[in-house]
Parts: structure tokens; C-alpha cells; sequence
């Protein structure tokens, strides 16, 4: 096993699911999911508890779905509300296991392992997705990769300079200081570069002359999340690391929900709070990060097959992989709390 | 080890082979046939006993089927009569398994297992499919499940509803009772319906008016059978479900070989007693089985990988799979006898 | 484990292999290879030894190779040159995996196993293919076949008759008598076919009319290839099976690097000292040789697939095949040294 069980995890952007089965894999179990008339969402294991046959390829009858083999009529609750033989009498032991979901910052959230630990509580905090005042959008890849090689890859700002030499690779990042911190099962890795010129992106954001600080700021949230803080703030308003809302922010979301042990869900996008009514804004940041994660997952893919093709080699962790390597250890300390 | 091995199994239709050699897999074993001269068939494993090239790449010469790769002349009983060197004594030693064919039925059956027990009075009577007065027809479909899915599938009239909702599925069906009887390794599941009006078909068919007694009755025949008696006879003819000889009566054929443990080898067809020189009928039936049959192996394709995928989860057995279920256990006494 | 590791292989023909990263699995280990600005070759495990990206990825810096993602650069020697972090102090323990290389006879030999060990002297002496006098041209194909299928393949001349019937095949080849010798690691299958007429091919090379001496000799050459010595001499000039200047000759170059147990890299060519200028000669020759090496593979694949699907049945050695089974029988005692 390489992730954690008792978690919550994006399995879907809230645009997916709509009244229609959904089905995708998450943490290797086969999932429906669909609107119920009310408008919440359903989650159940995508297997009709008779035959097994996918209840996604079922037919929607009122809030529950009839199974296209031989018609036991699911509900929401994965208990039969109706037998193929309609007038026999329904045995509610004949069950499909369900999640418990949680709609939530524009994602769809599901609870894999002991359902009843699923507390919406413990729903990591994307704050930044559905706070009054910012916007949100973003997209969604399938990647061949473990999840984790994702991880080191956004707890790392300095790859930035090869895998995005193309688009936004910068020497000059190269040479910020980084610095990685811990706290219980969260980690931090940030960069604060003072009293620079804005580059043109942020000068455009932040619609004003003069020097600022900028800032990169990698939370890793576990189980499987990355929300990148950045922006600048001019030099005169004093922010600092702690606090910094005087100028322009955006987070870039990321969260890598597993599909198997060797491939994932990404989900990601931009919150911000600067130009928040400018659709343009949205639709050309949207198209940027599409392209530079298209980056990335050329080389987390071919990353993959590597060390499936060199057993004999591991991975090493420089002083560059020290966020990468503080997140996987709190991954691992969870996974032995799930056992 | 999912099939018996000590039984008949079709390998093909009767016009699939001929002066050719014709190559497929019967429950794991690669095997090569064709007609010899004389017009019987004969069975080998698709394998030189020299090098392992499969024989069905040879040149026939008489009887015998030559490698392609070293010319090793092998005969219809595996043994080799000239050696690649042709002056070099032949060693019997070096021979291929050959199996027992017999061609009955407008099938032809191979003796998978031990061959000293390959009696030819075992192989299943379909009589419909060869008798005076009846025509059959039929073809082939390969399956991508694991061939007791498809004797579920078949001995259950229920799945009609659903799997074939846009063909013949009635929810009338569903109403009338079922009943399944075993009797040794028998297991015959049926449904009388009396003094019904006969449906389209069936009226067309009897060329008769007036009520009907219409029926129904999957007969189990192990190890990978089912034969379905279908049929209507006027209610003044006082025909039951023993004798049933005064109206129009057929026989849906179903005989779904192992291929490997999780595909089949479907050989299907409509063997009848009306209309026997209408040459349009057997079309029409033969198409419109080949959709409805269409219809079930997607739903048995994705009910198998639905298997593989979910693998925390059973088979549940309702009342409507005991025809199903209790052919599953003939064939687990089947195969303990095997072994 | 199916190969010899303390052996020089041919990896690539000299002319694969320039200034660009050029990736190739040999025995089950994926190396990159390129041309050091000197112009010798350097072969390096085809993985970053910080995060496993492929070196092949990188960007040539020099004669080293800078990783894609984080941007460590390796030297030829696979030790790290620069840190991710450029003004980090270098870790020389981060280093990938060399192999050591020589170039001799128009192929890049790696040495896999233990480097230690690594003696060029142990390269095998493909000297038609390096000789004044002689010109050597030849071709590249992949095979999914155990090399050892390969080595069968041409220890033995008599497989002509059928898989070749198409362009080479004689039945008059199978008349001959082939001796096999072996002499510690060498096994060598020849015909000798004294005062016949020269066919076409031999003729025309020859231009000389009268009866010939024509030899056929198959050297088996540890770990992995064959060369097989044909030709034709006057019979006035008396040659012998152990010296046969007298006339032309050329030497079928056949090397079988193992890629994984089940596929192989094949390198073939012709060697020959006659119309050594002539352009058009070399042409043809490996026009030719590509379209019956491509019957070869043809069978191989299809046996290897057959070898697998066969698993209870074994392979069975006739007199023909007294040249492979010696060949592997080198093969098992040098696989026994390397353990």
C-alpha cells in the first residue's frame, strides 16, 4: 500500500457530476458517483452488490440506480430498494459499500477507508477556492505516476529551471534561498525574494509601480496536496512571510488524488485575488498551466517507467528534495495509523 | 482451475474446418485441426514436438502437416513420419498430444484430459441440432469472460428485462413463475405459461389461431451447455411441460468452450421444427441472435473486469440465479472428480 | 537469469551512436550511450542517480549530460559535476552506473557484469568485419525472442529448406553432411561440398568458370553470436575446411544482444572479400539479407510465443540441432561462472 486510507480525497471537480453515473477509481476502489434530485452527491462502490456488474452503466430511477443486468433497484445508501423479482421480499444485506462525501471549494470530496471516521472536518482547508473576494478554476489530468513523485515534484521549486525551460524557467530562482519547515503533519517550503522588480505577470496584477517582495510559499497538505501560495506586495507595505496580503495572491491548487499505486487524478487551477472579474484572466491562466503541467507530466511519467526499469537504483533526496522528503514522512507516519 | 477436464467440448463448427489447418485454444491448450482426406477430423496441440513452432503454420502434405521450421513430418497422431534429415531413422518419441475428435451434431467436439477415457458416447446430445424434420443454424462469438458467467447469464430468464431492453427484454416476463429442478448433473429451469395469446412470433410461426400454452426451459448440460426449449402448441393440444410435441417448438443453443480462465469460446444457434425449408427464417433468426447475443457479452465483458476490479466483493445469489448456481456446483463436483 | 553477464555484447553499430543521447535496454539494463567531443563512446545507466529520470532526456553540456528535471550534471564517469543547487558542494556518491566500451569491428561492445573485469582483450574477434581487404555492411532489428532461439536458429543450415522457401531455400543443402566440433568455448557446424558447380551467386562473385569447392562453416561465438564463413575456391586450388583463401569469401555476421529474457537486439551483416568496391554488391547483399532475416524472425517470434503457451511441453534436441545444443551448453557453464 502507498497511500493512506483515512482520508478525504478530491474525486471530482463539483462541474463533474451532474445527475448522471460518474465512475471513476480512486485508491483502487471502482466509484459511482451522481447528484441525487436534491442536488448532493451520492458516492457507492461502482458494483451492483448481485452480479457485480458496474452500476454506472445503470439506470437512474429517482435517486437510486437500477442495475442493468438483472434490475435490483440501489439506493443512495447501497442497500436494494427493490429486487429483480419485484415482489419478493428485499434482503438489505445484499449491499454495495458507500463513501461518505463531502462537496467542498468547488471539489467533490470522498471518504476511502473506516466510514466512520469520516468526519467533514477533517476536510483539508482549501481556502483559497471558495473565500468571498478570490476566483477559481482550473483543469484535470490523468497521470501515469505515483502520486508521491508528484509530491516531490511541487515540494521542489528549483526544477522549474529544466522541465519548464520552455515556458517559466528561470535561472534567477535558482539562486533564492529556500527554506523547508515543519509542523505536526504539515509541511512548508518558501521562498521570499525582498525589494525586487516585479516580473511582468505580477507587475500587470498588481497595477503599480516601484519594487516589491514576492513570494513562494509550497504547502503540503496531507494526504496528497500541494497549494502553492505566491504574489508580491510592495516594499513600502512591509509583508512578511506570516502575512502578506498588501498586494496580489494566488494559490496555485494541486491535489493527486491515487487512482492505482502507479497512477493518479490531478487536479488542479489557479485562486486568486486580484482581477477576479476578468474572465480573460481566468481562461488565459487556466491555458498556461495547462501547458507547464503538460511539462511536468512527461517527466513524472517517464520518471515512472524509469524506476520501474532500474530496481536496482533508488532515489536520492538532496537539499532540494528536503520538502518532498519531509512530506513523504508524514505520509508514512499516517500510513502505519491506518494499520 | 476454473472447467473440467475429462469432457467433451465443441472446438468448432462443423464448416470452420476443412483441408486447412485451423487453429484455437480449448481450455488452455492450443490445438490445431483439420480434415484429412477422408473427411474426419483430427486434433493436435498446436505445437512441433521438435521446436514448439505451432503446426498450424506447416504445409499439409496428405495427411500429415510438416513443420515450417526444420520439416519435421508429423501425422495425424502426433507421431512424426520423416525427420527434418529425411534419411534419419523417425523417433516415435518425438510426438505432439493428439486429441479425440468426434463430429456430431453439426459440431466438432475435442476430449480435453486424459484421452484413454475420450468415450464417444459422452459427447452431449443435442439432437435438436441433427435430427430429421428440424434445421439449425447458428455462429461464433469470442467472449472476454470466464465461461460460468455466461451459464449464469443463460440459466436465468430474468436479465431479459434489462440486458435486452431494447430488443426482446418484457417486463410480462417477469411475472411468470420459474421453477429449477436438478436431477444427477442435470439442472433444468422452466416456465409454463398456459392459455396465453402467442406473442408475434410465435403466432406466425404456428400459422394457427387461438389461445396457446407457451414455454420456456434452459437445460443445463454440463459441462458448458445450455439448451433452451422454446415454444408455443395450441391449449386444445393439452401439451405439458414433459411433452410438448403439437405446436412449434425450437431450441436456443448455447456452448461456451473455455478458452483461458477468463474467456470463451461462444457457439450459438437456433435449431427448429417450423418453417424448416425457409431459407429466411434461419437468416432472420441467425441476425437477430447475433444482436441479442451482442447484448449480453458487453454486459458479461464488463461484469468480468467489474470482477477483477472489485476484489473485496462476492457473487450474491438471489432466488432468479438458482438455475445458475446449482449448475456451478454440478461442475465443482465435475471437476473434484477430475482431480 | 538467461544470459552471460561478464561479457562484452554489442550494443549499437558505431554509426547509431553520435553526439545525441542515444538509450538502449542490454541484458535488462537501460544505458545511454554518446560520443564524448574526442569521438569516443561513453555508456552510462540510462538513470539520473538523483530522481531516476533518463539520462537520454538531458542536455549535452560538454561530454556531460545535464538531467532534465533538476538539472544535475553527470560526467562520462557517472559522477555528479554539478549539484541541482550549483554552489552546493558535489556529492560523489550520487554517481549512475558505467560500463565500460569499446569500439572494434564497426560495433560498440559494453561489458556487462562485474566492470572490474573488463578486459578489452575479451572482445570477440570479429575481424572480417575490421580486415583491409574486406568491407562489411549490415542492418539492426529488434526480435521478441530469447537470444538462445536466435543462436539455434543459425547453428543449424538445414531450417533453409522451409523457412526460407521463399528465396534461399534448397533441398539439395539438406543432402550434405554437417559436422559439429566443439574446442573448449567454440562450437563450429560446417559443411564441406567439394567439386560441384558454383550456384549463381558464387559464380558471378568468383569470375572463373570450372568446378568449385564450397564451404558452409557456422561459428559459434560465446556469449551471443554466430559467423558463418561461405564461400567458393577452384577446385585446382586445393583448399581445405581449415584454409580457404583460394577463392572469394564472406562471413555472415549474426550477434543477438539479449534485451530481456524474451526479446533481443540482432545485428547482422555480411563481411566479404570480393567486389570489395562495387557499392552496388553491398547493396544487394544487405537487401537481400534483410528480406530472409525477416523470414527468421518470423518463425522465432511465433516459436517463443508458442514456447509460453506450451509450458508442458519441452523442447527436443535432433542431430540437426547438435550445434545450438552445444551453443547453450557454453552458455549454461559461463552463466555458471558468473554466479
Amino acid at each position: 500500500m502507498t497511500f493512506v486510507r483515512n482520508r478525504w480525497y478530491v474525486a471530482a471537480w463539483d462541474g463533474e457530476i451532474g445527475a448522471g453515473a460518474f465512475s471513476r477509481t480512486i485508491c483502487g476502489e471502482p466509484i459511482v458517483m451522481y447528484r441525487k434530485l436534491a442536488g448532493d452527491v451520492v458516492a457507492l462502490r461502482d458494483a451492483c452488490p448481485h452480479r457485480l456488474l458496474p452500476l454506472s452503466m445503470g439506470i437512474r430511477e429517482g435517486d437510486n440506480l437500477r442495475c442493468r443486468y438483472h434490475g435490483l433497484l440501489v439506493g443512495p445508501d447501497g442497500k436494494p430498494r427493490q429486487m429483480p423479482i419485484v415482489h419478493e421480499r428485499v434482503n438489505e444485506k445484499i449491499c454495495t459499500p458507500t463513501y461518505a462525501v463531502v462537496e467542498r471549494h468547488r471539489f467533490v470530496w470522498v471518504w476511502i477507508g473506516d466510514q466512520t471516521k469520516a468526519d467533514p472536518n477533517l476536510v483539508p482547508d482549501f481556502w483559497p477556492c471558495s473565500r468571498e473576494g478570490w476566483v477559481f478554476d482550473g483543469g484535470y489530468m490523468h497521470v501515469k505516476c505515483d502520486y508521491r513523485l508528484f509530491i516531490d515534484n511541487l515540494m521542489d521549486l528549483t526544477h522549474e529551471t529544466y522541465v519548464h525551460m520552455g515556458s517559466i524557467g528561470q535561472q534567477e530562482l535558482m539562486e533564492a534561498p529556500l527554506e523547508t519547515s515543519t509542523d505536526g503533519d504539515r509541511v512548508v517550503l518558501s521562498r521570499w525574494m525582498p525589494n525586487i522588480d516585479a516580473p511582468p505577470f505580477w507587475r500587470q496584477a498588481l497595477k503599480k509601480e516601484g519594487k516589491v517582495d514576492r513570494w513562494q510559499i509550497c504547502h503540503f497538505v496531507e494526504p496528497c496536496s500541494v497549494l502553492i501560495d505566491v504574489g508580491v506586495s510592495p516594499v513600502e507595505a512591509g509583508d512578511t512571510l506570516v502575512s502578506h496580503d498588501s498586494g496580489v495572491r494566488g494559490f496555485v491548487i494541486d491535489s493527486m488524488t491515487p487512482e492505482t499505486e502507479t497512477s493518479s487524478h490531478y487536479f488542479w487551477g489557479m485562486a486568486r485575488n486580484f482581477d477576479v472579474h476578468d474572465a480573460g484572466v481566468t481562461a488565459r491562466l487556466k491555458a498556461g498551466q495547462s501547458q507547464i503541467f503538460a511539462e511536468d507530466i512527461e517527466i513524472l511519467e517517464r520518471q515512472q517507467a524509469s524506476i520501474a526499469a532500474n530496481p536496482d537504483m533508488a532515489l536520492r533526496v538532496l537539499s532540494i528534495d528536503s520538502g518532498g522528503a519531509h512530506s513523504r514522512r508524514v505520509i508514512e507516519r499516517l500510513m502505519k495509523q491506518d494499520a
